[in-house]
């Protein structure tokens, strides 16, 4: 347990970063977002540079002004998307240069160029140009992908632009591998930075790689930054990395859910639309403090999916943030209490109830 | 300019209510309703009888308790939406029998049955069942049509159960036959009820012959009952039947709108999504109290409409809706003054401005 103390607020960790792509918590405004209890939103750089633009979110008095979110904002390199969303990407030595997935426009990206985007939104946790490869790869493609990665590490460093309160993080990279893995630990480590992210996980390689990937990694990173692992996860995935040393997390898991009916709660993952919610005159999680669990029923929010009620997944978002940033919460009371390790066998018990709704 | 008191609580006249159709106003908390200054909220007994059902709203302990609204509540009779949405309706002398729009399923109201939807609904204002004529329709199809709506209004009287602070409302039907309108007006007399509506207007006459009814026939309606113009309108409509004795409206304009970045404001209306306002820092209404305008500049709701961002319509419906009530209120304001005419000329001049943006 721990504090990050940011320009624009503290981050107390561990902590799970609200993901808000394109300048918004998809169904949030700020204020339901702050009332969840998150302290840091994630900014998706691809998005951004393609919509509104770098130059347009710095004339507007950057992202957190744009957005209404004064607290931290970390935003990623854009590199993870180009892999999943652009068209026609080509990678070189220097960069990578693709087409808008929305309108064909073409872009370039270099670590420089990463640097200035993240520069102009004013983000203050900037990550550096990675690339993140598919799962599953080949040994040499992982190896020349890592070294490609870490050759774009130190010219992040280079171009980044340190002021006070401001963080610029690396990624491990190098998937599977033990071997790849260290080696990127130690390259990252040469070039120093504020943090130190793991990257490349939960593309599809599964809990138990993730998690040994974890354990042969995490132990070499500097103990005196914050480590962060992107991308994930589920609660069970959070606390099996915080036993690991994991700091930060982000996932769209709570929000997405919470716009598809899947409720997380402390009695399991529940699907909104089944029918046996239809006259349920209980709170979906009875001690939540969001709007949806103090002011309605399950039968209510059936009623919201069932209809195909914005409100539904307005509501449901609203929940599952707030369900996760409880959870958070009670990491951190746990870790404070020294009692971390068994409240986290405890938490998950609860997550291996029989969804019955499913 | 007055007060209707309910068991639910006040609604200061002339009132705008918020249209939430199906147990929702579409994209907002019922805590953002409250802030726009709404007091009260008209739900769609068609919609509702269909999903969830009266019997289910009744057990889970009525509709203000469903939706999180404990102020007034307004249902209509379900007869318009049955003409607009529901398939293979029949009409009879004793009421309709249709189809529902989404599944298919058999349903009948008749005035007793459509009384005791609304009582289990624990509407605070009660719909008589009426028939809505389309326009055009021939004369004899319009007096056929309005004789029938008299008798199932003097049904709905006879089925319906009074309570304190609760009201039922009759409506006045008759296209826009000046002899129709008022042989309806002498029936619901004869009958007697707690307010009364004007019918079958909106719907495709215009604004001339829409005036022109209402100079004949609310002229005739009992003065110490309130009078409720259905489904209308835009903000200039308003101040013309305000002007003529209307206190109360219901329509979809401003949440509709807001769903399709069509911007209601002081300084007329705007297309969220045109180009022009991709740069621009400023509110999209300098004195308005929603946070759409306190918190974010045009520019942000642009992006959010361009890039199909939920925040967008959940933005703009919060400031369309807030925008009605200060037009409401300044109303209220100019009657209490005693200078409401001078005050719509001055508001009229205001909408005549062009719309740039279209």
């Amino acid at each position: 347990m721990g504090v990050l103390h940011t320009a624009h607020g503290p981050i107390e960790t561990p902590a799970f970063m609200t993901v808000g792509t394109a300048g918004t918590v998809k169904g949030m405004t700020a204020d339901a977002v702050r009332s969840t209890g998150g302290q840091c939103v994630l900014g998706n750089t691809y998005h951004l540079m393609l919509r509104p633009g770098p130059d347009r979110i710095a004339a507007l008095g950057g992202l957190h002004q744009f957005m209404d979110w004064p607290g931290p904002i970390l935003t990623d390199s854009g590199g993870f998307q180009i892999m999943s969303l652009a068209a026609l990407r080509k990678i070189d030595r220097e960069g990578v240069t693709f087409q808008s997935h929305t309108d064909g426009s073409r872009h370039r990206l270099t670590p420089a160029i990463c640097m200035d985007l993240q520069h102009k939104f004013d983000s203050t946790i900037t990550m550096v140009l990675d690339e993140c490869t598919a799962f599953p790869v080949t040994y040499e493609a992982a190896e020349a992908s890592m070294d490609m990665s870490m050759r774009w590490a130190a010219l992040s460093k280079q171009s980044f632009r340190p002021r006070p309160g401001y963080a610029l993080f690396g990624i491990v990279q190098g998937g599977v591998h033990t071997d790849l893995r260290l080696r990127s630990v130690a390259a990252l480590k040469d070039i120093g930075f504020d943090g130190y992210a793991v990257g490349g996980l939960a593309v599809g390689e599964g809990q138990a790689a993730m998690l040994q990937t974890l354990d042969a990694t995490v132990p070499h990173l500097p103990t005196e930054a914050p480590r962060y692992l992107m991308g994930v996860g589920t609660p069970d995935d959070i606390l099996r990395a915080v036993e690991r040393g994991i700091d930060m997390f982000d996932c769209v898991i709570p929000t997405r859910a919470g716009r598809t009916a899947r409720a997380y709660t402390t009695a399991g993952i529940f699907n909104l639309r089944n029918a046996r919610f239809a006259d349920d005159p209980t709170p979906l999680d009875p001690g939540c403090t969001c709007p949806g669990c103090t002011k309605h029923s399950r039968a209510y929010l059936h009623h919201l999916f069932r209809t195909g009620e914005m409100l539904g997944p307005m509501l449901l978002t609203w929940h599952n943030l707030t369900y996760y940033q409880y959870l958070m919460k009670n990491i951190r009371s746990a870790i404070a209490a020294c009692e971390f390790t068994a409240h986290a066998g405890r938490l998950r018990l609860a997550w291996a109830k029989q969804d019955h709704s499913q």
